[in-house]
């Protein structure tokens, strides 16, 4: 039985579905392990999907516990998602019979639709499509790798739909659409991101038939994304793109990588996708001209996330910097105003109030150094507070929040040291206590002024104390490098921001 | 007894002394762990240090059980060393002290020398210099964090001379002179830095005696130091310096930050040092004319100084690109085309090679796409030596060198899932025999055909698979951003050494 084209679902609506199918039939999963289609049954399962799940298999009776099903035929529910991983040259076959079935939506994973066969074109991008307009499916890939939804449940952060992610990621805001599976995928083990999390995730890969534009249209309007990041390398659609882009942007940010523009870039692109990259120079005019967020560096992409997840933005482009040390200090400084964004010496009365609370040896004018003599409230709660109540600076960065007490307990692991120190290993609990003291008024403050706050340690991400302010919402870096790139494009998005709502 | 000013010691010998000292006195350290004397102390204590140790202290019997003295005077020996942590107006009587017992060398770590006393000048530095000079004696500081030296035994790596540096360090052959403590001693703990280690670090503070041109003549003649990382906020003496750089470059790479330059980085530097950072432009005229290798980055600086330990330098700027993704490929190509580096579509003749291996959907132009379809040998041994061999690339990046293994295991954890699974959790001692296999001989080729391999892997860097890779010697990175930069520079240099030298 065919269908007309009127009943074809928009892209949009589409992909809503496909993030949160009720069931699920999958094709070439086995018991080995030896395929992406099995990753991606393991990953059903580990995700605690409750829909059922029907394994298509000519020959098992059962895959990973779940009964194999010959064939879609002997399914015994329409299944509210198909997910192919099957050589190419079957998959036109494979979507008549979801079609007869009266499958709507699928997700194809296997590559090998738009490379050349020989010298020859390879027709079966056309079919496939062909076939999807006539039963009136829609569907998303081919050579992608699936999808990943941690809003399934909203009301339970445990409950995800994820064939993509192998890691276990919170849940946020955050939403990415990508034509490459890695940047959907496998950007997400770096100890130094720890504290991102991901709401969805679309790995559109060739977009023979749902495309990124698709994507953009159901996030605009998907209360569960509030920030979005896009890789590009091609835009079929590029006037319904600006459009969207342009009335997403006052919104809700989009970040975007874009993988063209270079020689080698676009033949890697031909190669890749098949397609041609087209003009770096043209994205750039694109992307300025919407407002969306432009990085070539994947490490930026997710820092950018982690800000704007944490959703203070500033209200201009003077930074505060506050630090225990010189040479952090100056590098922030310096680095800073490279960037374009302005470090002011702080008023005189300003400078007179830090003075009473600072020692002798510590700088006032900004950056601000207080120097190793220093009490714990008054750094990690007075000093942020005077600089953000002052309007004097808009964004702060405060370097050294070191846990000297982690410091003190390695030692003591030293039989000498412990046999003759005064002092004792400290009170996991107290210091947590302390830890939530201490982060707490900061967070709250930041988001009352609309002042961020970055808080640099030079500690691994995982020592406790780090871990405890990490927990109670600190945004954490380990190096002073990556925050000021950040800063940069926060602060111009700010500015778009508040000039077009 | 006063020494005449010929008999004063040579900053490089003193240097040399001071860190590899067989006798040490420390002023301000107590058993309470609240100074950085005490700090400094449990750093010998857990460093292993032989050497005699002599707290001085005016109430204590003994500081974290070592015998401590009421002066100086009372120690049985003339220390090689004597390291100060006390107020600052103390210290010209405690040097007087120190001249009279016959002490040559010592580092002052307290700050406070510099800094106005209200409104008035601060003669302390003048007035310990002219101590010094007195007496004969070098001295470290004042406002520095002290010294490192992973070389105190060269036959014994567990052996060193560390009053500076919190964490355990592998060691290796790059040396640090910084003007900040923080960027001699806190920059270690970064998780993406296991693999880099230190030989040498010496924080020199304000540089009222001993200055970071006196550290480089001494790392120039040091055997114990093949690359040299500097953070510069000043340099006093210019034209030594210059000669210096030239002399060393052609030899030993040197990787320097400069600290100066903008309005706020000066002012910065004013407060923290005391001293005119000077013109941004003239230290980047110094930096080039001298084949310094210049970064404003801490990350940088330090995946530079990895690079350059393992000792293998590009031959040219052709990049080629082994990757199983489309995305980071194409990012890579993109980036290092935009940085400058070439990244050459292959022969035909090389491409046919490549033809025979890989599957019809990989791309063979470079960057080379080998797609999912791949065989573990080919593509860590075979496939790295066919484009090294070739010479039509001088550094290789290889992306995707996945524990599949690691990402199996995990999911053997549900129980669900090895309830049903055919496979089994891989045999560890098997896996790194294979690690192993597959990665020593394209170590062995890098550095038979000098050409330098980046690995690149989408898992955590302490995954028990990158765990293996890094075990034997792979120079492994999570994301795929950082590479391009260090590449960049090490062709610069590269390019510089061979018309130098």
């Amino acid at each position: 039985m065919l269908h007309k084209k009127s009943q074809i679902q928009k892209g949009s609506k589409a992909i809503h579905l496909i993030l949160n199918p009720r069931s699920v039939a999958i094709y070439g999963a086995n018991n080995s392990g030896a395929s992406l289609a099995c990753i991606q049954l393991m990953n059903i399962i580990i995700s605690g999907y409750k829909g059922h799940v029907y394994p298509i298999h000519l020959k098992l009776e059962s895959v990973m516990g779940f009964k194999a099903y010959k064939s879609i035929a002997d399914v015994p529910e329409i299944p509210d998602l198909v997910v192919i991983v099957l050589p190419p040259r079957v998959v036109p076959q494979v979507f008549k019979e979801c079609g007869d079935k009266g499958v709507k939506r699928l997700i194809i994973i296997s590559g090998g639709f738009r490379e050349l066969i020989g010298d020859r074109e390879n027709p079966l991008t056309e079919e496939i499509n062909q076939i999807a307009n006539d039963y009136g499916m829609r569907f998303i890939g081919p050579n992608c790798l699936g999808v990943f939804n941690n809003w399934l449940d909203p009301q339970n952060e445990g409950k995800l739909f994820n064939i993509a992610i192998w890691e276990k990621l919170k849940r946020n805001k955050f939403s990415i659409a990508s034509q490459s599976g890695t940047l959907s995928s496998h950007i997400f083990f770096d100890p130094e991101n720890l504290d991102l999390g991901l709401g969805k995730s679309i790995s559109v890969g060739n977009e023979a038939n749902i495309d990124i534009v698709d994507c953009l249209e159901y996030y605009k309007d998907d209360d569960e994304t509030e920030v979005i990041g896009l890789y590009i390398e091609e835009i079929k659609r590029g006037k319904r793109f600006l459009e969207l882009a342009k009335e997403i942007t006052p919104k809700k940010p989009i970040i975007a990588i874009y993988g063209g523009g270079s020689e080698a870039g676009n033949r890697a692109l031909t190669s890749h996708t098949g397609s041609l990259g087209g003009n770096s120079k043209m994205y750039d005019a694109v992307f300025k001209g919407t407002g969306i967020i432009k990085t070539n560096k994947v490490q930026e992409f997710l820092d950018l996330a982690l800000f704007f997840s944490r959703g203070v933005l500033p209200k201009g482009n003077r930074l505060g910097i506050i630090t225990n040390s010189g040479g952090p200090g100056t590098m922030l400084a310096n680095n800073a105003e490279k960037k374009g964004l302005i470090v002011p010496e702080l008023s005189e009365s300003l400078q007179d109030k830090l003075k009473e609370m600072l020692p002798v040896t510590a700088s006032f004018k900004n950056p601000i150094d207080v120097t190793f003599d220093m009490n714990l409230p008054y750094y990690y709660i007075t000093l942020p507070e005077l600089l953000m109540k002052s309007g004097e600076v808009d964004i702060l960065v405060q370097y050294g929040v070191v846990g000297f007490q982690d410091v003190m307990d390695n030692y003591l692991k030293n039989e000498k040291i412990a046999a003759h120190a005064d002092f004792q290993k400290q009170d996991q609990e107290k210091s947590a206590e302390l830890a939530k003291k201490l982060i707490l008024p900061t967070i709250e403050n930041s988001k009352k002024y609309s002042v961020p706050i970055f808080h640099i340690s030079p500690q691994n991400l995982n020592s406790p104390w780090s871990k405890k302010l990490r927990k109670n919402g600190a945004m954490l870096f380990k190096l002073w490098d990556r925050p000021i790139g950040v800063i940069t494009k926060a602060c111009k998005y700010a500015e778009f921001k508040r000039k077009h709502s």
